[in-house]
């Protein structure tokens, strides 16, 4: 349904002076009215049932993870974030300490990026939580990073390791913020898109919007340890590679650099959270594997797909 | 239960230099980086069964007030929307017609405002309709207008008529945004509130954030036509008056302003809206009423006490 409603949306708006970037990437950029640096605004909202289950996850960490998808989408525009508002839907039983424990889970967070907290809505009702988190960036002179900019020869870069995030990692990850700023500084990217439907749609996505297409070495994925336990518990003869490509909510950066410089940077290991090439870029569009033989087959984009 | 949380929530939100005016208002206020004028930020969230049903209302009237109500407290910062990011939890069943009806109504608001939709999150589950809306506005040198700037002595003016708004009006009303702007740039304003949750309500959270008290003449309380019919519906010995002081949802103007100002400018009624004093501010903390022999009595602030 999401696809759809937003080819629809994306005919049905009228254009903006305002809107340097719009719809379809992962934030929107607004254009500056005067020396101030672009903004960037992005909203994610996560409903009970769909993106969590409080029975098995602690508030706090619901809290935490609806600011940090909306910081995982301003990394991928290679933005800063400055502030947040939240909005609330609470069960009316228990509502204030539910509300208090969000908070408790995200203002940590926001701490840590130097956001501030700059306002809500706090509603209760009958229905389940829903939290929706409305992020506000800037960007610096280095973005935005955009997924259309690929080009063929470009290296697939990522950052990070990939798989089994419903061991824990899709509440508890760090949004890739100072990389994306360090990666902006000390390199040329071409576009960047941050992980989370899964690997392979989410790479497929990038080179779709790029015009090009996406030549995965499978062998050279960055499999997380968590892909390998998850794979051990699924007992549907899923590997753990399968569960990288496909899981999502990994909220790693796809990127695309020249190829030399790519090279240099993975040789170099700048950053803690390591950096490797898995592919390269291709005018062919569509998604690809690469064999053994050096010939490529299609891959099919796997991962979650909105409804 | 909002009012307990936001009272736990400005002691355990550290301060931030970003912003200028925080939790507590009609929008917050960031600071301005450089050049640019200081932003605004609103979010509201609406929920089926609590803010609308969606068997008795369509569902584009649904769209349009979720981004009217944003406007509204922008109205009440004397500021200027730019743009909006729109969070929407569907039903699965006809999610897609859902998803367009509410834009197609609440595109019309954003253009005839100018206001960018920037972006959005659409989601389905298993739920009723949430849809959230974040706007993004910026002030002009006349802002920001706050709640805390009445001082005893200023008249109590007010925009439009006041109750009845489940008649309709709280589904078509015109945000203030064009007439906060004039009074802002012709008339010294101490301070504003929108009429969200009642008018004796909202006035006395002006009051109490000014630190002084509203002396109310009810004479003088412009009472809507649909307030006469909706009493007149309720069979419960209501009068008209009651709606207008409780209903509601009128997303009028509450202001501040010198009396010889206030008393010009209700002489010259140069907005199309209307304009009217209806009483003063007072040392004397609280909400009173001015009896004819010009004493005053305790009048008792209702409205929507959200939970």
């Amino acid at each position: 349904m999401e696809a759809e409603f937003i080819h629809w949306l994306a005919r049905r708006l009228p254009p903006h002076p305002l809107l340097d970037v719009g719809l379809g990437d992962d934030a929107a950029v607004l254009r500056a009215a005067g020396s101030d640096p672009r903004r960037v605004i992005s909203v994610d909202l996560l409903t009970e049932g769909v993106d969590f289950v409080l029975a098995d996850v602690a508030a706090e960490r619901v809290g935490r993870k609806a600011l940090a998808v909306n910081l995982s989408d301003l990394a991928a525009m290679a933005a800063l974030p400055l502030a947040a508002v939240i909005a609330l839907a609470l069960p009316r039983r228990g509502a204030l300490e539910l509300a208090q424990r969000l908070y408790e889970g995200l203002i940590p967070l926001a701490e840590q990026h130097g956001i501030a907290i700059a306002g809500g809505d706090t509603n209760c009702w009958d229905g389940p939580l829903v939290i929706s988190v409305t992020v506000l960036g800037e960007l610096t002179p280095a973005g935005p990073l955009l997924r259309s900019g690929a080009r063929p020869g470009d290296d697939i870069v990522v950052t990070g390791r990939f798989g089994g995030s419903r061991l824990g990692h899709q509440f508890d990850f760090e949004p890739r913020i100072a990389e994306a700023q360090w990666l902006a500084q000390h390199t040329p990217l071409h576009a960047g898109i941050d992980c989370s439907d899964g690997l392979s749609l989410d790479l497929s996505r990038l080179a779709e919007a790029s015009g090009c297409g996406a030549l995965v070495d499978l062998s050279r994925v960055p499999v997380a340890p968590a892909a390998e336990a998850w794979a051990a518990q699924c007992h549907d003869g899923s590997t753990p590679l399968d569960h990288a490509l496909a899981d999502g909510e990994d909220f790693e950066l796809i990127l695309a650099m020249p190829a030399p410089q790519a090279e240099a940077l993975v040789a170099a290991q700048p950053l803690a959270c390591g950096l490797s090439i898995i592919g390269q870029f291709v005018p062919e569009r569509g998604l690809w594997q690469l064999q053994s033989d050096g010939t490529r087959l299609p891959l099919t984009p796997r991962g979650f797909e909105h409804q």
